[in-house]
């Protein structure tokens, strides 16, 4: 990555993905919308957060095609926010920022919310990282190939 | 989640990871970790970041236990970052947020860095939620079980 270049110009994926919703608020309205959460006074009540952040947050979500706008309720006033396809595709980055969390940040016997799949009623598997064979692959058995060493990193 | 709890305390796991990750450099450290980055400078250069955010996102991810310190190389005097085994476990985290911004960040026929299968030379096939039987599961298909309803969104 280098320093010459906007964020949104990077050839590195991970780095656009960032520049767009590398930021708390954003990742906890995203995730707040898995949940079926959609009206801006849900989203405040949720996150605690102030109203321009949250206005400036959910506008950015729209403008970049994670949310899209409709109306709250038939012949309501009010606006819903709902994730688009793109937002839902979402999914296995809240997912595993989920698990990690999971794995990581409770002491032994902490409670914390669980994500189930409907059907079971079990929580939903770890995310694991497979080859293509279905085999785990591990960090140290992957390389990036950068387009150009100056350029990204 | 409550307004009256830090997000540290949050009984949702996606709250408290992005509570300590959600922020733009400490994903990309994370991301120049994988990459097998290991110097302040080469952070630094990568990034393009000032050297005290820089400083203070490298403590942080030191003390939150996801990088740890070494010496760079035998009888150096300058140390080197390096993703423990609670960092490494971030690898998904880190994966998602890649091909989410390779499938819709970047135009048709847009270059990016692209992450391989060192075995094969192939790219990393995308990571997909599934469900105990190895079924594919749609966020739909899901449902979180808060432990509160007052305290956990």
């Amino acid at each position: 990555m280098s320093t010459r270049q906007p964020m949104n110009e990077q050839p590195c994926p991970v780095a656009r993905s960032v520049d767009l919703i590398g930021d708390r608020w954003s990742l906890l309205i995203v995730r707040d919308a898995f949940d079926g959460m959609r009206r801006f006074s849900d989203f405040q009540r949720s996150l605690g957060v102030a109203r321009n952040i949250l206005s400036d947050r959910l506008k950015k979500l729209v403008d970049a095609g994670i949310l899209q706008t409709e109306a709250a309720a038939e012949g309501s006033a009010y606006q819903a926010y709902v994730l688009t396809p793109r937002g839902e595709s979402l999914f296995p980055v809240v997912l595993a920022l989920r698990q990690w969390g999971e794995g990581h940040l409770f002491k032994p016997g902490e409670a914390h919310s669980l994500l189930l799949d409907q059907a079971s009623g079990q929580p939903v598997p770890p995310l694991r990282v497979l080859d293509a064979q279905g085999q785990e692959l591990r960090p140290d058995q992957t390389r990036v190939r950068k387009l150009d060493a100056a350029d990204d990193a």
